[in-house]
């Protein structure tokens, strides 16, 4: 090991004692650099972002991740812009929050998602979170213990595997069948689940594909969940951001046929991925997983242990939360206000603009012959294409495709490996139409300046 | 185990089959549970609160914990609500943020921690956070490897050791010294670290002891860091509020001798924790930390593992926060115009008020004959107190007193337990002075109802 001295001058006669810097060994690579480093999409996203020419006098397109708050038609609602300045303005919420989130913005949010559910959430239901990103972590968190394991789709969402790679948790992947729509293989589920397995995740809508699952589908997915007898967690970060044949349907709709924790987040349907705030809804309305003074009947019923290890799991969140950091606290003081005054208008503009996107988007993708999509998105913001690579000359993956488009025509796209789907690519369509139209136009240009004189040759 | 349907009539012959759920093994009571549980300074408030007599017609006086944002007298500067004011109204805030800060943020912060050092720090060098709370836990996260270890002060702050034990990063604890105005007991430090040492934990201005180390003492801190080869975390939350003889030194002064992870936040010097903006910043001008080009030089002096793993403790960091929640983006827009417009006016003023405030809790305190002060505060926002039992008439330990004094008094402190100091209490005087007054008051009534007879008998 090297002392501390050989650098700069540190050992330059100014009568320390040479020591060796241990906490080197501390930051050597292991989990948490792998997790961060390789499953990171902001990393991959970096990366190919750093291979744009800054000489392209263009403008870069971001055509990689969801987030159009920054185009002016996609602007949030003047109402929750209110909403949070007013909260601000009070005073009242320059405060530390309760660990879980403040009692009124729980209240109204039990109130807002209870409309679309078939019983009543109480607020003792809802975990206020630091966004999507930190429900995430607070589900995972919970649910890692050594030996377990869980199941995620494929192509899914990568801070799932991320965060459970930093906790130490099992991953095992089912696939989503792009041929049926984006389904489910579930069939799939009950061959790599086993008795450690304690949960798996649906994303729905669906982030990457844009598919929206049906009542038949998801009544299927609680069916096998109860049989498996593991958890669901729903992620429903892009909850009512639909556009297609098939409704938005909460999966705490079927909580009776088993749990759910259903994430979610202002942060896509009101376009404010920056404010921060999420939540983890415990929609379980048989209170499988909730104490209740009725539990210690079964405690006498020889039940105890069961009984205790579920109260076990909503106890674990809030421990969690109490020592996690929280959403600003003016922002969840205005969350009441915020889920009432919307108007109903925003939301219509809103899915009325990424219909639009969506279609011209779907349309324009069918004339770009290097790239498939097999599935028209119906919800989110984001479609999943396969990339004909026979098609292409001197292009070696998805990422070597994205790093080239990049670099020569600045559009950003987020190359399938990073969703679990190596050699497709998600494009979004939650941008303003033109610089959607001139960002397909740019990567029509890409494949035809790349296109392999005889594609046969590829086989 | 039990089986899902004997709840509620879960099996109520609606055809599904028995499960066994099988997530009931996730949630059983490990390292989670009990970091979350036992150690969390909310969760012990939250029980001491609930103590509280609801008959009381006078109100809780809370005197736990460090947070007067809800006094008129200790709201937040109009220039630094403005500005957050004015980065939500221009719309440009609401997308996602970089994983590490937002540019301008991160730029106007080294900047204005520059001041207080002898040397620059640029951009590259701060990781803003979401608050304190996620700093600490970004810290100790990267610092977290099998076998290692990390030096916390007694008392100190429990979020260290929360998210050590989520971490499962062992703990060694060094004793601040009461008699000596609570300085580290820097002689224990070599005893107590061993080669699988990695950090060590300083706060100053010290939570919660109230006291502010000298230049000498810090300067002797940043030489045993360097003997034994250690990194020094300096939370320095409660930077610049200080009132006593000795002025805030920030810890990164020391850096050219042991590498500093400064921690800092709005939270305190601004009195608004609810915004939760906070930061790491990388004290090191040495660059022993940081990759730089002439890395290459060690390299080819054998010094290649050395050099290697010193980068990869920002690299951490950055991995880290790149799959971790961020402070809200407008809020992070928000901090140039912050750390620019606040008038000095508006500083002078809060640490007027906690100078007096202190006085008044220290003069106070020597009225009260169950608890003793060994040291005058000169920083933070608070002050231990020895609990006299032998005077004390039924009062088994700290959490007990406090448990009491929260029922028939409706006084809110905290218990030195939580902290790692037995019978020791921690009280806040960052509260407007009516509201202490009346707190002391109720605190020396509580003990004179509760005076032991004879003392003597309880040796």
């Amino acid at each position: 090991m090297a002392t501390h001295h050989h650098q700069n001058g540190n050992g330059n006669g100014n009568g320390h004692a040479a020591a060796e810097w241990r906490f080197a060994r501390a930051a050597k690579e292991g989990a948490l650099a792998a997790a961060g480093d390789k499953m990171s999409i902001r990393a991959v996203r970096f990366k190919i972002s750093a291979s744009v020419d800054a000489r392209d006098p263009r403008p870069v397109l971001p055509l990689a991740h969801g987030d159009p708050s920054v185009f002016p038609a996609f602007r949030t609602a003047a109402e929750a812009e209110d909403a949070v300045a007013a909260a601000l303005r009070t005073g009242k919420f320059n405060c530390y929050p309760a660990g879980v989130g403040l009692p009124d913005a729980r209240r109204a949010l039990a109130k807002h998602l209870s409309r679309d559910l078939p019983y009543q959430l109480s607020s003792d239901d809802i975990f206020l979170t630091a966004g999507g990103t930190q429900a995430i972590e607070v589900v995972i968190s919970v649910l890692a213990q050594p030996g377990t394991n869980i199941l995620l789709p494929r192509p899914g969402y990568p801070n799932y595997e991320a965060r459970a790679a930093l906790s130490n948790l099992e991953v095992r992947r089912f696939d989503l069948i792009p041929e049926k729509g984006w389904e489910i293989d579930i069939d799939s589920l009950e061959s790599i689940a086993d008795k450690n397995t304690t949960a798996m995740v649906i994303i729905n809508p669906n982030n990457p594909c844009g598919s929206v699952y049906t009542r038949e589908h998801l009544a299927k997915v609680a069916e096998v969940a109860r049989k498996l007898g593991i958890l669901v967690i729903a992620d429903e970060v892009y909850g009512n951001l639909v556009f297609g044949g098939s409704p938005f349907i909460p999966m705490g709709v079927f909580g009776h046929i088993a749990p759910v924790l259903s994430i979610g987040s202002l942060s896509k349907r009101w376009i404010v991925p920056g404010w921060r705030l999420g939540w983890v809804a415990i929609c379980d309305p048989k209170k499988i997983l909730q104490e209740t003074k009725a539990s210690h009947q079964y405690v006498l019923n020889s039940k105890f242990l069961y009984v205790c290890v579920c109260v076990c799991i909503i106890t674990s969140i809030t421990n969690f939360l109490n020592v996690s950091t929280d959403p600003a606290t003016f922002i969840q003081g205005a969350l009441p206000q915020i889920l009432e005054n919307t108007k109903e208008d925003f939301f219509k503009r809103i899915i009325g603009l990424l219909e639009e996107t969506s279609e011209i988007c779907y349309r324009e993708i069918k004339d770009i012959k290097c790239i498939t999509c097999p599935h028209k998105p119906e919800g989110s913001m984001f479609v999943m294409v396969k990339l004909n690579l026979y098609l292409l000359e001197g292009i070696h993956d998805d990422i070597d495709f994205c790093c080239k488009l990049a670099k020569e025509e600045s559009v950003i796209l987020c190359p399938g490996s990073v969703l679990g789907m190596e050699n497709w690519i998600r494009i979004t369509f939650a941008i303003d139409s033109s610089s959607l139209l001139d960002g397909l136009e740019r990567i029509k240009s890409f494949c035809q300046r790349h296109k392999k004189k005889n594609p046969l040759n590829g086989f």
